[in-house]
């Protein structure tokens, strides 16, 4: 299993977390310093470490792998991250933390990889877990989707023009349609331990999400 | 000036806030409560008002105007405010509090308003202020943006594929490319006190965002 953790402030990695032997584990820019922060330790860290002050980039110092990259670039610290992985032939499911609810542009930049390229040979292998919402990218076909977390809400984000989308076992069902333009269906909930979610053509990004927490 | 509140936790209306002659103001479901806690009249409560708690339903007695929506439906409660706003006629700027920052579905759900047709009506007089980020949506056009609050970050959210792209005024300039899919460029930063963005087609959400509170 991979780990990746972003710099998102207060990025969330789940109070169980231990690392396995065989494990892989990034941290990704500031990342980096919320894993040290929970005890685990790093095998590679990947970012421009702009963000990090003078104590924190010594800390780079101890980590085995360190790739540091130009402020101003191309890809995101979180795209070549997993360029990385796909350049080194690193198997198995990638869990991401730390990706949302940090500064707003951010957040939306991590929603944007849905858009690039790259998604489409690691699409089946990365989830964003974050500790109210989960999210996972979804591609062209049949999907059954469990209801593993028990949270409330259930929200199927269309980052394209979709056809043939069709939504079952869940509270508001979709049973086929063509929808011409990205759209944001949110709010639904499973009613059975899980679900189906199929479509044709686009791309879609599925958000499970607890009750916000009343101010 | 409309100013309109939406239900995100944590919502934030400027502490300097204060409601003038003139000034119409719509509470969105739970917007209403927190213009309610700021001790600000609203005019208009609009939503489906799912989340309020007894209490808080009691007071939508005390508002002149309530517009209860199902709970299902096709457009947002936000997009049906919108929609109200335009078939009464009234004018001037939309300034929107409360949109991002809670459930992560939610907040995507309002950046979707960005590829909702109704969009090209509103689309010059709607403002989205947050506590430390202000988001604007652009059509195509020469569009000159100011330095108006001192952040440090500019960043823009490509929703669609965007021709003849260009930003000029700013650290990391763009000379007018032609953008294939839907990309963001963050973390750009203003070098003087107006910067102009310019693009031929496509839709462009612009974020001007405060650094992130470190943890």
């Amino acid at each position: 299993m991979i780990y990746m953790c972003l710099g998102a402030p207060g990025a969330y990695i789940p109070p169980n977390f231990k690392k396995e032997s065989g494990d892989f584990v990034i941290g990704v820019d500031h990342g980096t310093i919320v894993f040290r922060n929970h005890g685990i330790k790093v095998d590679l860290a990947i970012g421009d470490f702009d963000s990090l002050d003078e104590e924190e980039l010594a800390y780079l110092n101890e980590i085995d792998e360190v790739i540091s990259l130009p402020r101003e670039k191309d890809d995101t610290d979180t795209e070549a991250a997993l360029k990385w992985i796909l350049a080194q032939g690193l198997e198995g499911e990638i869990t991401i933390f730390g990706a949302f609810g940090g500064r707003l542009d951010h957040s939306v930049s991590i929603l944007w990889l849905g858009y690039h390229p790259i998604l489409e040979q690691i699409v089946d292998r990365v989830n964003f877990v974050q500790k109210d919402s989960f999210l996972k990218f979804y591609f062209p076909g049949i999907h059954e989707i469990r209801d593993e977390r028990h949270w409330r809400y259930l929200s199927f984000i269309l980052l394209t023009p979709i056809s043939n989308l069709s939504l079952s076992g869940v509270k508001y069902e979709l049973p086929g349609v063509d929808v011409a333009r990205p759209r944001a269906y949110i709010s639904n909930e499973f009613v059975e331990d899980k679900m189906t979610l199929a479509f044709q053509t686009g791309r879609i990004a599925m958000i499970q999400a607890a009750d916000d927490h009343r101010f």
